[in-house]
């Protein structure tokens, strides 16, 4: 909107402005990872592993959550929560089918709007990424950026559609499902697999008339919880309730988060889990490059082959092999 | 153990073997499918090519459940009740872990000694392949084999170690999870995410004193799968109860299996289901082929990469692209 776009900045001026906790320096250097253009790649790429050892001081935390569950009222009161502890708290949006909004920055801040003017609190909306794999990156790179700029806490929102949980599972210590009283009675509250991926379960809206409801699931989600095998972490998902609109239950749950950072420091299982996501991060982004490489030789004959397989003309290993020799023809 | 080893039949005495039922040729088309020479990789798939048409009529059941719930007497009892029925049953294992059993034909013949000698009943151990990989394309094969051979059932026994349950549950039609009493008990019962993979729960050793343990477990378990999000197939996971030592239960899980079936086909979920699964199947192949080569090319690149991730020296992101430029050269 604005006629007086200041200059680009440098590589070295944006690393020295994030290291000395710079807001606009940050917001530049997101920017810059969010950005398609093979140059501004690079560039990103140099920026990350300049800052890399200023980087993994903060906790990361997911939130996720179906909508309805109240995720904004829940991240505003508990980053308000954490910023009165004095701590600086960033907030990520993972939504990969934000498409349209071109990073809806203003959406995201009038949903938080008292987390949005707190000078300890940083929004920053969803990239928007075309792929699932870009969003990834994206999301990851401006998770550390945020560390290298000083912040202590990093929520990263996710709202569940596609695989944008696992993908925040993937970069977070403590993945927090956010649900509501009787949200499995219609059969489609929770999605599969996302309350087992959860340390704890959080049962917002336990406030006024809904208390008794609340009441009940609690005990229903301790039961379910309860099936669960023992994680490597040996952490039990925890289920507690909250009322973010009153602010009830938000100072206990972080309370239970940093018990959970402590044993989890304590046994090794941070740094190990830490270790373990960026070895998963290379190998994904590494499959993804091959699969687009691949893709980009083969594409047609993917799809001819992939329909006579799905007509039971062709063993799928047999098709596979054929892709394969393809392949290595065409590089060639 | 004989020395009288007969001939090595050719591709086509194998195809009008298994198509006219023997159990000779099925046999060995199974041992050529499990085969790692790769003359015999590729007679393995033109075997299955041609026999494709003639598969896919079976009901493919997969049936987890960790050790003690008696899986062996489960898959007897269920598998004599089918033959009474006129049922043509085959039981597969997948057991990635079975490396050293060389194949315990005798091991799983034993454990079902009725179905073992029941004429209607064909019994095959794991595949001893080296990958899971491996042991997916066989176990796969094997499957299309006995349904060439006429097979009305088949049942593909999983032990539940490493990935193998996904790798089942991705290969059958109805996905089965035994369990007893109390197995939550210990919050080591369930392996994280199978119960949601379930198209039914069955609670075995419901018999004696254990009857009323197993009707509260049976409450609870309801209650669990009450909190599971609908599947695209709009089945919604059964909890059922049975004993297998003494019968009971069996007759109406199969009738429960039925009442699947015939919902899945009217609603055509099931050939939808089998055509993702084949297409899965291709792609998983494929990139395992990949995976080979680009392992085969920049193998210790990999592991330097990965210590430097590991050690929070590089970014993942560089690294992969690195990993990729690397092995672009290399292919030439």
């Amino acid at each position: 909107m604005s006629t007086n776009i200041p200059k680009r900045p440098t590589l070295e001026e944006l690393i020295s402005g994030i290291i000395r906790g710079d807001r606009v320096a940050l917001a530049r250097g997101i920017t810059l990872v969010e950005s398609k253009l093979p140059s501004d790649r690079a560039l990103a790429e140099q920026l990350i592993d300049r800052l890399l050892s200023k980087t993994g001081k903060a906790t990361r935390i997911g939130v996720s959550g179906i909508p309805g569950v109240g995720k904004s009222t829940f991240i505003e009161a508990f980053g308000v929560h954490l910023t009165r502890l004095g701590k600086k708290v960033a907030v990520l949006a993972v939504d990969p089918s934000s498409k349209q909004t071109k990073g809806s920055i203003l959406g995201d801040k009038t949903r938080m709007n008292k987390l949005a003017v707190n000078p300890n609190a940083y929004i920053r909306p969803t990239p928007t990424g075309s792929t699932l794999g870009g969003v990834a990156d994206q999301s990851r790179e401006a998770m550390l950026l945020c560390e290298a700029v000083g912040f202590d806490v990093i929520l990263i929102e996710t709202v569940g559609v596609g695989q944008s949980e696992t993908l925040v599972r993937d970069m977070c210590d403590f993945f927090l499902l956010l649900t509501i009283a009787g949200a499995g009675d219609d059969l489609q509250g929770i999605k599969k697999g996302i309350m087992e991926m959860a340390d704890a379960i959080v049962i917002n809206k336990a406030d006024g008339d809904n208390i008794p409801v609340v009441k009940k699931t609690l005990q229903e989600l301790k039961q379910v919880v309860h099936y669960f095998s023992l994680p490597p972490s040996g952490w039990v998902t925890q289920v507690t309730t909250c009322s973010a609109l009153l602010g009830e239950g938000i100072g206990e749950l972080w309370i239970l988060i940093e018990s959970f950072n402590e044993k989890m420091t304590a046994n090794g299982y941070l740094a190990h889990q830490r270790s373990q996501q960026n070895l998963q991060w290379m190998h994904q982004k590494l499959d993804g490059l091959l699969k687009q490489e691949f893709n980009r030789l083969v594409k047609e004959e993917v799809k001819d082959l992939a329909a006579k397989v799905e007509n039971r003309e062709l063993n799928p290993v047999t098709a596979a092999h054929q892709l394969f020799d393809l392949y290595k023809k065409k590089k060639g």
